[in-house]
């Protein structure tokens, strides 16, 4: 059985990690706040005192990171990943990053002896704790079987697309969805609202529908609530719409509506909302109505 | 019990009387052409000549038609409704039409001594023959109660909405999202057939996920499979969206995304996908993305 | 020489009337409100009680009003236009309507034995009052020639632009590089505003290059001077841009960006900017991204 | 004087040096390309063999290079400029980039004792050739007054803008409304010709008007000609929204019509006019308006 090491244990990764420990892998764990690391510690993962550390104790390591500043600030140092791996150590990153950046950090890794698989992940803090993730996976097929038993752990289903990037890619389309299915419930919310609707008898029209998702309904709650305690903050939709909209001038695709939608993002981050829920592009929306929900 | 009139027997429209025939309704229906009336004389439903003779032999006359000159048409003339309709019958105008629209011909109706309800569906030709449609309801609350029995015949989910016009608006939002979801989910395949990726693949990703509904799950299919058979034709969605954006105007709701999308679906009718499925608004992204899905 | 009528005597009217005056044109004025009048009873024109005293005074009207709906108010009932109008009578319509307007009500005034020209304007008060006006002009050429003497005295650029609605048609096409020439300018200014440049200078740079227009020259000194006495009110031009995207919708042209300018309008109306000059809708880009130009 | 060199002799690099050879400074010139170097070295200039041995050679350099990384490639390596670059020499960079590459650039450069304006300017060929190009420029005041007469010698509109990078931000809102103007004459010309108008005689109303600029006149002739022979290719105009919105991103500016516009650009790039000129988006609007202007 392979030596895993986890490096993030944040909201997501921090379960993710335990599910991993739970199935049996020896595990070690890092994390910048130590705080984090004590949970996984209780379930029998080793705590490691720098991702250095971690390279060595493990066969492969897992990134879950906010952003790819944050997973180079990792392998790079005295003290970082790099300095620590063993020729033919695998990284699994399942961080949302761009296409991109993926690949240029696998063809990096490559040259110092390391494989990458991208691998970011769809669910929120739900299926990361029941591991039921999808996990959405690009790179060499062969190392990705060797890695499945281990995304086994964390996630239910899992996708294989292809080469390097594709993980990430098929990540930003999915968040694209993710921010176009929101965007057009607040402007319908918004049209219902100025027409003096009851927004809660809207939501459960919808709710009650075809058009209704898992997504839909717990985003018609915050809107119906007007409570956008954060599931996924609005400054991380916004930083990956702004990937997604690079990525697409890269490729020649052409996005109207997510262009437009990026637009609203960033005025709602103008307007103070950075670190509310991403339902809260529903109140630029609103101000720009002027529809005063109370 | 309610003698009933039905009027409008399209895809919708004749699976929709059936179930009123079902239920025991006295029922006659009326067809501009004829050919449609045939399968509910068989269940036991009168055929009448014109649209008087139905208004002469009901007490509740039900329409599902595709707009509102539509409705008006069968109103008017010396074979119209108005000219059979006895003091005190009441219309439940079930089409999609504008709020304003369907307000003035409630007044219009009013000044004839005839009550409307505005209550149009949401829900394909699937629902429509279960007898599992949406119903959206506007209109004088007490009338609303006493149709409710036979709203119940064709529809699960019937929601009484308020003041008249209101139903009218719920479909208008409820069509919002779909049409939103729609270029949303054409927009992420834009991204990923740009990159290379097999939209299969990217389908299954989707549609294993907390973002797929009823309604993505078909488009999913229709993309994938580039078979845009009709099951909501692209020219009532520009209609709709119309609707929708001179709606959202009247009332001061400012609706970028939407009008966006607008203009896409008009550019999808101009290339002459008009008579497709509205998911067919793929085609004019992948077109200006230069995109060659063969 | 012919016999001139003048209906509607607001800002562009009053002084176009004169011009009509001085050139020694017999005229007869009629305006909803009196008061107006006075000034041209002075240049020797003759106040009427009723638009059906103009016609009935005159071989040409013209009409320069705020919408169809003021247009068509003039027209109709006892004191009507048409109830005093001789067969054989010209309307000239100078106002800003959609083209489908314009020709409905063409063909109305022909049955009733009454020819029209579409006869927009482009230029605002200053030109109204030196006669230099731009004159867009629909309808039968030889009617046109007939008046072209009669429209030179109030312009100076006259276009004949072909079959009933052709001037309608265009002067739309003009609003709208209007409206899209301020809703740039808006966008470079907030750019530059949140850069922390100073808008005084950036006007001075755009001013003084190849993309300066008279127009752009105008409404620099709005944005920088914060200040937005009405030159062309946001509600006119917000009315405007919704007979474009109307008028766009009926001839299968998709115009994104002048859809989203008339979404921003929209929010600067609902922000209570109506009254003000249209340049103002800088102020809700401003609103959205957070920037206090105090 | 100061001793000169120059970098860049591209369309708007030949003529801009032949003015400062003209003006008596004593001149070196580099570019990639040796043949446009002959038409300079008739005019007194001193043809040098690389960056580095201009900067041995000059006190002040200007750069007018296509991109950010063209200016790279010229800083670096054996024969770079910086590595033949004294202590206290300034770099003048014309280029058209985003301020934050400008202003890493000149940090860099500062680390190596080089001081830098950025001074990009506006107006194509004709005025590059004439001497009277708009310059915009940021970076340290002193520094700016030093070099107002070299900047004299280029063009008559000289403006000091503030900190380093306020002249590339300029450039950018500059830039936005040059898109943003030839985008809304698109648009008018879509509805016009869709309309049946005649395209020349609408273009001679817009030149005729208030709204007509040098920029405005030169284009209508492209679309009325429907020639598109490159005086600022489409991709570069491409480029320059790309830099745009990330920008107005990074300044939580939301610009919604520009984003839109920047779509359109992307799909008249992937539908491969990109080596025409940038009033080739109107091909764009045409084919998805299905017009033919055959």
């Amino acid at each position: 059985m392979q030596k895993v090491g986890f490096i993030g244990l944040g909201l997501m990764g921090e379960p993710m990690a335990a599910n991993v420990a739970r199935a049996g892998f020896p595990l070690t764990v890092y994390n910048r706040s130590i705080e984090k690391v004590k949970s996984l510690v209780e379930l029998g993962a080793k705590p490691a005192a720098s991702p250095k550390e971690v390279a060595e104790l493990s066969d492969v390591v897992v990134t879950m990171l906010s952003d790819m500043t944050a997973v180079q600030a990792i392998l790079e140092g005295e003290d970082g990943l790099l300095s620590g791996a063993a020729e033919g150590m695998t990284l699994i990153d399942m961080s949302t990053v761009s296409p991109d950046q993926s690949r240029a950090t696998a063809a990096y890794l490559k040259q110092n002896g390391v494989s990458m698989l991208d691998a970011p992940v769809y669910g929120s803090t739900g299926p990361a704790r029941d591991g039921t993730l999808g996990i959405m996976v690009g790179g060499d097929r062969e190392l990705f079987e060797a890695q499945r038993e281990l995304l086994g752990t964390m996630g239910k289903n899992i996708f294989y697309m292809g080469e390097q990037g594709s993980g990430a890619t098929v990540k930003l389309c999915f968040n694209l969805m993710v921010a176009g299915q929101v965007i057009s419930l607040a402007e319908a919310m918004i049209l219902a609202g100025k027409a003096g609707l009851d927004l809660q008898q809207v939501g459960e029209v919808i709710t009650s529908s075809g058009i209704n998702s898992n997504l839909i309904e717990r985003k018609v709650a915050n809107i119906v609530a007007d409570d956008y305690a954060p599931a996924f903050p609005l400054k991380h939709m916004h930083k990956d719409l702004g990937l997604m909209v690079n990525a697409a001038i890269d490729l020649d695709a052409s996005l109207p509506t997510t262009a437009v939608t990026h637009q609203l993002y960033t005025a709602a981050r103008a307007s103070g909302y950075a670190d509310e829920d991403f339902a809260a592009v529903f109140k630029i929306l609103a101000a720009m109505a002027g529809l005063d929900k109370s």
